[in-house]
């Protein structure tokens, strides 16, 4: 398969990603599937670092993700290291997946001195493939830890994707200053229904489990779970969010619906938008990058679902790579989503052109006016269903030929 | 646009497609938005003749749909009429768009001597443009009504259809033969729920509208509502039935459940599923025709969930059209669907060839005998889910360059 050109919706260059005291990482080569390429991410954290995490729906989860689910509860969300490996998911492989899951945590545990439950496991790639795990753990050796250097994570864990994805915030918790860096990958096979494709959130924050867990979850909902490339869920979808404390001289925050973290959760919500949107730009084959806002719902759920009909639609995607502002089908897709909404009350926006209102095209809209909407790279899709005031936003991409391309024009 | 090319998987003739004693039909050119072919079909039925019909469940209904809906329930089921536009699906145009409906049947009733209310409508085409109703019932005039070449009739309700369909069976009822004749559109924006893209079906038994109603419903629960194109539902899907009785000589049947219904029931859902496979096998820049069974589902309606989340996910539809065995992406389906599975016990299969079983690839599986299946035109999909007794079979076809040229490279 000939390397992806990078996405045309990618970002001009990689962001300032900042070093999260107490978290160190390193990048190796396992040759397992890749050539010529880093494969590897091993991440040590200080003892006394929380984790929490949210992961994939699918009935058909990877080894990875049963391992960590679990590691996390048997451990109650304490960790001190993290493995991922890119190119094979090591999905739908049997019992000697899951050996090979927990070979690589213990003996990533045993360098570190701790119980294997305190090590997150990552897999992202081909599904079905045996994992190597002796492959595998023998790149432990000789790796070489730092604080900085994010791009180099982020190019590590990808498989499909055209650029490397991270984002950094600083945050406040009761006025003390703490750090929040993420990194994530993914391109196709995306729609996150309650985590993500894979990413990784660390801060030095000192924040119990459950706190975090509450944090990560809050804003897994209004993120990662409001993108979809292709409708399609992946069997290793995982998030996970670290705090290692170092460094951190905030007053100890028990409950989660404290307000003194307001700023922290406010900020962690806009870094893992800012990756959830940047996964979306790398949409395999994407040209455009869509925003679908669903108003006048019947509840926050209602607009989430006739939003997602929406961004998921073929006949929608491929009117957005085809600058055709073919607005019926955006009527079309509010009906088949069978969510609560009356058509004479249905209000349709392109850009800032109203299209359509009380169940009928307007008559001041300009199909011109529309149509230079769509020749943007940004498109912003809005709808008022008309029957309350559940609203939702999705991020999405187009349907084009460099989909197809990358997914059947050459062999796996 | 260019004239669509002729799909692959078309059959190699039009069917012969038997009169229906009592039913006579023209066809004539309306020019509201096709030049040089036929888009309207005028059907006229004696007096007597039964109906029956299923709707799409869009919340975003078209006029006709509407319309024809409230007039089966107004006439208790008495019909002496049809009208099909094609090329403007007058959805989505407000007021006015119902008073267009309302005015075709209210002139074409008049012509008949019948209440409107006997009239069906069904319009297909372009969403949310108003339908010019007094040009098109100006084509009322000098008709020409025969009761055999039925491919001038499927071909005036074609949209982006590459060939008419049509198809035709004998049965029996109480040991006496009658007729039934179907024709059927459609291409894009296909997966009916609950009713169709458009579908006619005309038969000389005689029944009650409420038998005839139970023998459609039925019926489409597995035929149309079996397959799928792209997964989005159309404004305007309806498959309509209509018994004439003219020479029927069986006896009196007035419940659905009559055992002299079987062949009947039997033959009509024969010649639905072939016209729903038909539908498939002109699905937009379709060069594969996909069946998907599942089995050992926990119901058969989990088993038809399973199967339309394989059926539609683009990952599968575009593997399929690059002939790829990537099973992996059938894993993946199952599991985002949803529904009730064991990992652990699931099983594929790739044509005759069985791929994995009890969660990991199986040891003898070949990819090159998957390989070489998927080269064909005919593709068998199978997974059995290891949790009960619950079976489905949707019929699909792959993603391809063609969809997205049909759909994205030229403005409609």
């Amino acid at each position: 398969m000939p390397a992806l050109k990078r996405s045309p919706l990618a970002p001009a260059r990689f962001p300032n990603a900042l070093p999260v005291p107490g978290v160190e990482f390193a990048v190796a080569q396992t040759g397992l599937r890749y050539k010529g390429r880093d494969d590897l991410l091993c991440v040590q954290l200080p003892a006394g670092t929380t984790a929490a995490g949210v992961f994939t729906r699918s009935t058909m989860t990877a080894p990875a993700v049963d391992w960590s689910r679990q590691a996390l509860k048997a451990g109650n969300g304490a960790a001190r290291g993290l493995v991922v490996n890119a190119g094979n998911a090591n999905a739908f492989t049997g019992a000697g997946g899951l050996a090979a899951t927990r070979l690589t945590a213990e003996r990533f545990a045993a360098r570190l001195g701790c119980p294997a439950e305190a090590v997150m496991i990552a897999s992202t790639g081909v599904i079905g493939e045996p994992l190597d795990a002796d492959r595998l753990t023998a790149a432990f050796d000789g790796l070489d830890y730092r604080s900085s250097g994010w791009e180099s994570a982020a190019r590590a864990i990808a498989t499909t994707d055209t650029f490397p994805k991270a984002a950094s915030e600083g945050a406040r918790i009761g006025g003390e200053r703490v750090v929040i860096t993420g990194i994530a990958k993914g391109s196709g096979m995306i729609q996150p229904d309650m985590a993500t494709m894979l990413a990784f959130l660390f801060t030095n924050a000192a924040l119990p489990s459950a706190v975090l867990q509450a944090c990560l979850s809050e804003a897994s909902e209004r993120s990662f779970n409001r993108i979809t490339v292709d409708g399609d869920t992946s069997t290793s979808d995982m998030a996970l969010l670290f705090a290692t404390g170092e460094g951190a001289r905030h007053d100890p925050v028990t409950a989660p619906d404290d307000p003194r973290l307001d700023d922290f959760k406010a900020k962690l919500e806009r870094l893992m938008i800012d990756l959830a949107q940047q996964v979306v730009r790398d949409g395999e084959g994407a040209t455009k990058f869509v925003s679908v806002d669903v108003t006048g719902a019947d509840g926050d759920a209602a607009a989430k679902h006739i939003a997602l009909a929406i961004a998921n639609s073929p006949l929608i995607k491929t009117a957005v790579a085809g600058e055709d502002p073919n607005w019926g089908r955006l009527v079309m897709a509010v009906g088949k989503s069978g969510a609560r909404a009356d058509r004479d009350r249905l209000t349709l926006w392109i850009g800032d052109q109203l299209v359509a209102e009380n169940g009928a095209r307007h008559p001041d809209y300009s199909e011109a006016a529309a149509a230079a909407h769509m020749k943007g790279a940004e498109i912003a899709l809005r709808v008022d269903v008309g029957v309350g005031t559940g609203a939702a936003t999705v991020w999405t991409c187009d349907l084009t030929h460099g989909y197809i391309s990358i997914n059947a024009d050459y062999r796996s």
